[in-house]
């Protein structure tokens, strides 16, 4: 509960929907390495049910939406409490841009190709969007801008969760660990 | 940085424009007892701007208000960072209905009649009525609802802001201490 010298971490979690963010942000949290450090998890549909539900999905409302979060992972960094935040976020200026802002930033490019998470589709975006219910789907009819050079990149249709969930904490633990 | 049990608190400070909840909230923040803690101030103006621009000060925008910065808060102190908010908060049962959902709760009633906040004006607010430009205006056209059983009721046209520091700083660690 010290005031410290924050060195808090943000590690944010692009990808598709069913690339596998939630479930890889939710074993980092829970990885007996990180066990041992405050660590807050940021899940992106929460945040927009609870806090943002002006913002629905266009491309000017999802960057807003990246915005608000970073905002949010400032706040809880700058506080000594590191942040985990699984966020679609398909726009590279808008990712780029919250990477400026804070100061020990990993991103994680969760990866996975679109017609592997159209077979998981955890939230039925991808039913929804056959049914005609939903449009701007990234992937789609809505594009995803892949990181160019993300901190690390976990091919979840290659690799296990265990072996993904391996390589991001290995990249805390390298270039941002206490 | 350790995952420890949360034991952090929010401090919720209430009252009118100009009664000194700004003033108060940076006070205790600054305040010897509670340097050694990690405290964090949330400033409804700056959320209003940052991450809820779609409220405005209808009631219902206003009890929202209350309850999204309720919900950061919780998420801040489930992490271990002591909260204070500064925040008009007019209506009794938003106020209410946050205490409810936060463990360690203090409410700090800031209270000063409304002809000296009206000379205090620190954000012009009563200025802009009187030129008609803003209406809901608490405390002139619309209640102030105030605390029937505040933690700590401060009242800032007869105290000093050291004497009212000192007040809510020894509410604090009598209460809430570490």
């Amino acid at each position: 509960m010290k005031r410290d010298q924050p060195t808090a971490f943000t590690i944010w979690f692009t990808g598709l929907s069913g690339a596998g963010k939630t479930t890889l942000s939710k074993a980092v949290l829970q990885d007996p390495e990180t066990k041992g450090l405050r660590v807050c998890l940021l899940n992106a549909g929460d945040l927009r049910r609870k806090l943002f539900p002006d913002l629905r999905f266009s491309r000017s409302d999802r960057e807003e939406n990246v915005r608000r979060i970073g905002y949010l992972a400032g706040l809880l960094t700058a506080n000594g409490v590191n942040t985990l935040v699984a966020s679609m976020s398909p726009e590279r200026a808008a990712r780029d841009t919250v990477r400026q802002k804070l100061t020990h930033f990993l991103e994680v490019f969760v990866d996975s190709p679109i017609e592997i998470c159209q077979q998981r589709d955890p939230v039925g975006l991808y039913r929804r969007f056959r049914q005609g219910e939903v449009s701007h789907i990234s992937g789609l009819d809505d594009p995803y801008e892949a990181p160019l050079n993300p901190d690390v990149h976990c091919r979840t249709d290659l690799l296990s969760v265990e072996a993904c969930t391996a390589q991001i904490v290995a990249a805390i633990m390298e270039r941002l660990g206490p």
